[in-house]
């Protein structure tokens, strides 16, 4: 294997995709630090909004790395960044960090993190891609004034793609992703298909999304509540795709606090929304394959005969992802 | 993430998968430097059985990554040895070698590899798990007396699981996986699935297996060669397990120089080989599936009508793999 500006920056890709779609509305990104002589110090992700962007949380991950406990113990995206400013004596100086999109040039919720960068000595900044931000944008151009080497242009076209939904939200398009779990041989029914731990992620999605599409099938067979309290988190709206109007009231996802529920037997409501997940099989995947941006496709570890998806459609996969017990992979339609 | 030695031998780990079934009779084997400052410097695995052990072929890597270039111009085990030790320089003082398995300590093909890492002045030696193989052990004990700092049991569990196969030859008992190519919704007909890439890696493994285990109708219907052409290698022997005896001879598997082919209602013959692969879907796996050790999944990125298989298995996913197009999982059977 090539150990090279390429191999850095698919560590950093890698973790970015394990917070994708749990950023919203902020880009998913991921950064590593090495410190002068080489040495990998941090491989870390942009957290949820309001909390500490990539590179904050790469620089901190390096801190503790390197003997500073303290720091772990804040939680606040400013707490941290001031704490860094304050106390980094210099221990930055001759670091190398990749990110696979351009470091924000403006104070949000967060502190800008082009600031952060040139305050803490960094010597060499390796970006996959230019963010298309305009608010944000400017953080190559002011970091490269200030003396630090830049390369640009890593795994472009990776860093490109795990935009995607940023660049969507940011045109005020919705970005629509179809959640779909198998069995390792393609079999959809059959109770339970995922661990827990995949369960939580897609309750963490629902916690992010703004609305969820579901199949009144689904809905009447499954009675499911559709909310996200593996993680303790808040219930997207509902559009129950269906030509029936008439649904049990009992079923647990219309007594949800705080959500609305529509029912309807067309997809324009999905117009109306920015982040939105469609969990269903067959008969969502055939309504919907002219709006899905991208497919989340996990597979169980569990061959087991049952109700199988017949369907045309080409991919490309974009990115492989793993946990424990089950495979997460994420398609794009073919070009 | 935490960057620690279950990270670095992770990354040597899946290295190693990239080469299982293709080092046999040797184990498949993956190994990662960092020189003394802690940078990654190589990362490779076991090459095909004559060539580079892991350990070597690493510090082949790391030797052009410090800027000698020669080596790599040498294709000879003995001899990339041989320049190793005659020019190293000490240059790999201070290095830390990541090595799954315990290294070897008898001259075989090769020189062994515990030899090497002393001869280089290597500091210190992290492994994955101890060689089960009588012959080759000892390296730990040796090195240990050299003085290098050594740590064990890093990983171990998957560091054992990848030596799997090497466990059985070295037992004279057969490996045995089956290989199975599906779309990515489970469909297994419909022509062609995996992409080149996918079937030259599928090729190469048949260029090591002693025998191809294959269904009678796949024979007929596919009229398959079954050779490793993509990789310009040899034939395995082939039993095509059918009730039927009489095949039409000009089905091309029958033409290849060189192989034995039997026609079989049973499936003892395999008891007399000792690294198998299984090719076929639901009947083969409905019939081999008190025999398999291993499954090797491939998912194409393509979602296409056709048959499923109908069957029910509960597995454990053991390393996944990708190339550009397919998913590669490995599983065995759930304990």
């Amino acid at each position: 294997m090539v150990i090279n500006h390429d191999f850095y920056m698919s560590l950093a890709l890698k973790e970015a995709w394990t917070k994708q779609g749990l950023t919203y509305p902020n880009p998913a990104v991921g950064a590593l630090i090495c410190n002068k002589e080489g040495k990998i110090l941090a491989i870390e992700a942009t957290q949820r909004a309001g909390q500490a962007h990539a590179e904050l949380q790469a620089c901190i991950s390096a801190f503790v790395q390197m003997g500073d406990t303290t720091i772990a113990s804040l939680h606040d995206a400013n707490a941290q960044h001031a704490y860094l400013l304050n106390n980094h004596h210099h221990k930055f100086e001759g670091c190398s960090l990749y990110v696979t999109l351009e470091p924000c040039h403006h104070q949000g919720r967060t502190p800008a993190c082009s600031m952060l960068i040139e305050k803490l000595g960094f010597s060499k900044l390796i970006c996959g891609t230019l963010d298309p931000n305009q608010q944000a944008t400017g953080g190559i151009n002011a970091l490269r004034e200030s003396g630090i080497d830049i390369e640009t242009g890593i795994l472009q076209e990776e860093c490109e793609t795990l935009l995607t939904p940023f660049r969507k939200w940011q045109n005020n398009t919705p970005f629509i992703f179809f959640k779909l779990a198998l069995f390792a041989n393609g079999v959809y029914d059959g109770g339970l298909i995922t661990s827990k731990e995949s369960r939580t992620y897609v309750h963490a999605l629902r916690n992010n999304i703004d609305l969820l599409v579901i199949g009144g099938e689904t809905v009447r067979v499954d009675r499911p509540t559709l909310d996200s309290r593996l993680v303790g988190g808040k219930a997207p709206d509902i559009l129950i795709f269906s030509h029936e109007k008439e649904f049990d009231q009992t079923i647990p996802l219309f007594a949800v606090p705080g959500r609305k529920v529509f029912i309807e037997d067309n997809l324009d409501r999905i117009k109306s929304y920015r982040f939105v997940m469609i969990e269903g099989t067959q008969k969502m995947l055939e309504a919907t394959q002219t709006l899905v941006d991208w497919y989340c496709i996990f597979y169980a570890p569990t061959i087991q005969t049952g109700k199988t998806i017949q369907f045309n459609k080409d991919l490309k996969r974009i990115q492989l992802l793993e946990n424990k017990h089950d495979i997460i992979a994420w398609f794009q339609k073919a070009q």
